[in-house]
């Protein structure tokens, strides 16, 4: 008799300190047969970090291994469809373990439904498989709790923005919000201090990077003098709605 | 001699379901001499449904018992000046058990830095005590999960944006996003709508209410006919951003 298929479970870990997993997380990744992971070769990467402190020995590890994509520009055809098809090879081993009826429990930094690259496995998957997906803390949550920062107030506005967005419309967005998270900063970072200088909102601002990992920094974007941040780093301006 | 004062806990508690709660939360509720939590008389308020699966009998409890409000209007000043001094009483019911050296974990429904109480209490209490914040998984991020709808992707806008907005305003913010989450619907549930309408958004959202509680009920904007929205339910409009 052929065994029930497996639950392929999105695990969210949190933005970084393991213990801001949830208890739904804990257990799940305490049950899975499998737990997988997406990393950038040779490091195992941050999901693998977080979790690392819950993996036994009789887990079933698959990683899946980004490719190499630095040799195309990112809005060059050849890097989507590089991405694509990794992500195609990366469900299908996904597969291979829900099919044997094995559960496989795809752990994901953050929330895995906000900007996670668990939602390409979500998507190929979810139609053949059971799918159940546990949110996690987001990055920004961490940042702006350990940055001591409240981010909305009363009937504030919070507008998410991706660093990578060009410049002009940056600032736009800037300056028709209340409260602002810019995300994905690396090499964008320059473009990203100008917008927020011409939004009016540079001296609000605050800079983290590896927010609650052990690397984490925090400083007042003003103190930042160099121009190299990270990917995994971010910039919160609070909004300043009614306190009462 | 004076004992030394105790530190006051912001504890997130994730959306509703108990098991959402971060293995950090469990623990220091776990350890905390007081539990704190705001609630409206004669409810003992969602943070105390979440948080009773843990509170054990040599607690004590502390419930801030929010003011009937509904004698006045929100934009009346008498409303404003009755919250600020129902927060002002509460923080000095903390400090007491504070200064007496006792921890406090005051719980807050989601994340304690997102539109939460909490920081009324924060803003009130930090520059005199010890205080630690906790991140807590948002209500929305709840949401968004169990509609089973990636809220992000690839290059991706959000913009959170409270229900009580202005129809105009709330438009015109509509137009210029990618995906949205809009808050607090309540009574402005039907100008809500309206605007969704207008921005041409109102195909692709869902209404969510008590999300990941006992009473959850999720479905399509379209299919809902009545203008009934209690304060704890929400819209989400995903964004439709680089699927690879």
């Amino acid at each position: 008799m052929k065994p029930a298929a497996g639950i392929l479970y999105g695990v969210g870990l949190g933005p970084g300190d393991p213990e801001l997993m949830t208890l739904k997380a804990a257990r799940l990744l305490s049950q899975a047969d499998v737990v997988s992971y997406f990393c950038k070769a040779p490091q195992k990467g941050h999901a693998y970090t977080i979790v690392s402190t819950i993996i036994r020995d009789d887990h079933k590890q698959l990683p899946l291994v980004y490719p190499v994509t630095t040799q195309y520009p990112v809005d060059d055809p050849r890097y989507e469809t590089q991405l694509h098809d990794f992500y195609e090879e990366a469900a299908q081993a996904i597969a291979q373990y829900l099919k044997k009826g094995e559960n496989v429990a795809l752990v994901a930094v953050g929330d895995p439904f906000f900007y996670g690259s668990f939602m390409h496995m979500y998507h190929r998957l979810s139609g053949k498989f059971t799918c159940e997906v546990i949110p996690g803390i987001t990055s920004m949550s961490g940042c702006w709790t350990n940055a001591r920062t409240p981010i909305t107030w009363g009937d504030d506005v919070l507008t998410v923005l991706p660093g990578t967005m060009d410049k002009q419309q940056l600032t736009k967005r800037l300056k028709n919000t209340d409260a602002a998270v810019i995300m994905k900063l690396g090499s964008n970072f320059p473009a990203v201090r100008e917008a927020l200088m011409v939004a009016g909102l540079h001296d609000r601002a605050i800079y983290i990077e590896y927010g609650t990992m052990a690397n984490e920094r925090i400083l007042p974007l003003s103190q930042k003098t160099d121009d190299e941040a990270p990917y995994f780093s971010l910039i919160i301006v609070a909004g300043q709605g009614r306190r009462l």
